[in-house]
């Protein structure tokens, strides 16, 4: 069984059915594809091209096998162990149940994004004009970028971890891929009103590896993005249905700022959300401490759940690229199908530990 | 056959050997492990523990199985197509040459890291007591942490992004590993010499992820280590066998620096290095801009080399923690396994396009 079918899932599903297995795959929502599609992602990072190209192809491969019984708009209820497999009741949106016999099971049910609304100094949903990342990749994708005036934005800010970084509601952890999504965004922003000024907002820009001169540089040198290093206090209603953002210039002598803007974009994090909860619920897994689903070793097993028989793959285990989403899911299969086969489940003794321990030796 | 020894080669290995293959393992150096144990890495980032709890279980199955066979001090000389197959001959290191049929291959040779001499005006290798990173994972892995007086380090600074983001020596990309393993290091010279002063000089710093409280926020709040974004300019020679940094705080008024450690430690990135490169020319594989290998297509098949039946995994396609170049080998297994065993093999037409078309779309 897979659970969830969005690139994770997807691909680990692709997987399963190459190696001969039949899959059961049980998805929430009432389509294929995941977060790229329900968000309605446009281009993808870094490469710059459109998500479909990679979503559509994996959805494709499983929309055509014979070997994968797809739930649409059904959870899992519960989980029984059944000798070395699982007997897992699913639950449709009407409420009918059913069960479903499988030997091995990957989470792939994947995240949320930060509601921009819980960080409320910043206005989201209440002064016109602030987005939310999502909000711009539909924009986007639609091509329909424009502001309440129904003019595209001539001076846009982006703000960079709204809900990551941020003790004060709760999320210490950085989101990895805010950086990196923003920075392609204003160059997208850049691609449609060429005459806009872009300014994106941070603290630390984390375009890691081979991203770094495929957005950071690239946005600066060919789309004239400009960083600027600061922190953001505040945002007030300016006339026209402009928003005014506050705040200090961390790298200019701390220099104080207050700048109008036409449009404003929260960089919102990713977070577990509703439904890999329920899902952690429903099959027993633990959570590490950021309120993600723990493997049973991070760094030799990433793709092992805590709890023998269920794998792992994609973002419930933490911030990931769709990219790093799709090689889990493959490795997750992988893993499954050895399960399944074999009965292979590989034991660490990593989360008995004292950190303590380890750290004095 | 896998070609590498490290974590993403034994880790494919391992897989296909619970899949039932044999495997032709080839490794350059004289033992198993990679650059882990060729550069005696002390404790692993993010968690904190010893290298080897990660990498000898890995060894362990590997020596242990009767389906490996194993060729050390040996490079891939040349290959030659046999149907979907391949007649790799083999060179060792006194130039006896055998030839081996095998049915896939995984290349998992991994990187090397930036030879911190090529940044002369650092001074490595010419100022007393400027080190590299994996100068000092072997120096706390051996618990031999002192400078050239005998004595631990009471002032440690630590430059970021030596090698890396610096256009002037032709790596433009990020090593992306480096801000979380100097941060690690921070906090065992701190265990070690508790009244220690240690700095880190940055440009951003890129703990992304889970990583962030578990090594940023750590290193500041339990180990008071201190980050200071700045550019340094230059090392000067001090007395008593200290070295001078000179150069500029970027976050306080652009104020100028000059100051006494006694140990400096450069932070050097990641390159291909010349076993993979010879790897990539010996199986006919294509480099991407930044001269790492070049996946079939980034986001869809990372693991899916140019070539068919040539699969990838781990640092020899961009700079990759360990935790991932695992989860990179045990995905390629999986479709080196369907290759050799089913013929399976997934098109992509992203390396035809221009990059121009896809972004105007």
């Amino acid at each position: 069984m897979v659970i969830g079918a969005g690139p994770a899932g997807l691909s680990a599903s692709r997987e399963l059915v190459n190696m001969g297995m039949n899959v059961v795959l049980v998805e929430r929502e009432s389509y294929l594809g995941g977060t790229p599609k329900k968000l309605k992602y446009s281009l993808l990072f870094p490469e710059l091209r459109p998500a479909g190209e990679v979503i559509d192809p994996l959805i494709k491969t499983v929309q055509e096998s014979k070997n994968v019984k797809t739930y649409m708009e059904t959870i899992v209820d519960g989980v029984k162990q059944e000798g070395n497999g699982f007997v897992v009741s699913l639950k449709d949106k009407k409420g009918a149940t059913k069960t479903e016999k499988v030997s091995a099971i990957v989470a792939a049910s994947g995240f949320e994004h930060f509601d921009s609304r819980r960080k409320y100094e910043y206005g989201y949903g209440v002064v016109p004009n602030i987005y939310q990342i999502s909000d711009i990749e539909r924009m986007l994708s639609e091509n329909k970028l424009v502001t309440t005036t129904g003019k595209p934005p001539k001076r846009v800010a982006i703000l960079l971890c709204v809900g990551s970084r941020d003790a004060t509601i709760g999320n210490t952890y950085c989101s990895r891929v805010c950086c990196a999504v923003s920075t392609k965004q204003a160059m997208e922003i850049k691609e449609r009103v060429p005459d806009a000024t872009v300014h994106i907002y941070y603290m630390d820009i984390r375009t890691y590896g081979l991203m770094e001169d495929k957005l950071y540089w690239k946005s600066q040198l060919e789309y004239r993005v400009g960083f600027i290093r600061g922190r953001i206090s505040e945002f007030m209603r300016g006339p026209n249905d402009t928003v005014i953002i506050k705040g200090e210039d961390t790298m200019n002598l701390n220099r104080a700022l207050a700048v109008p803007y036409d449009m404003v974009i929260l960089a919102n994090g990713m977070e577990l959300g509703l439904g890999s909860k329920q899902v952690a619920k429903a099959l027993g897994l633990e959570l590490e401490d950021h309120g993600f689903i723990k493997p049973m070793d991070p760094d030799r097993m990433p793709v092992q759940s805590t709890k023998k028989g269920i794998f792992l793959a994609g973002a419930l285990t933490g911030p990931k690229t769709i990219s790093d989403s799709i090689t889990e899911g493959t490795a997750a299969a992988i893993k499954a199908y050895e399960y399944a086969t074999k009965g292979i489940w590989e034991e660490s003794d990593f989360n008995k530990k004292a950190m303590a321990q380890v750290v004095h030796h």
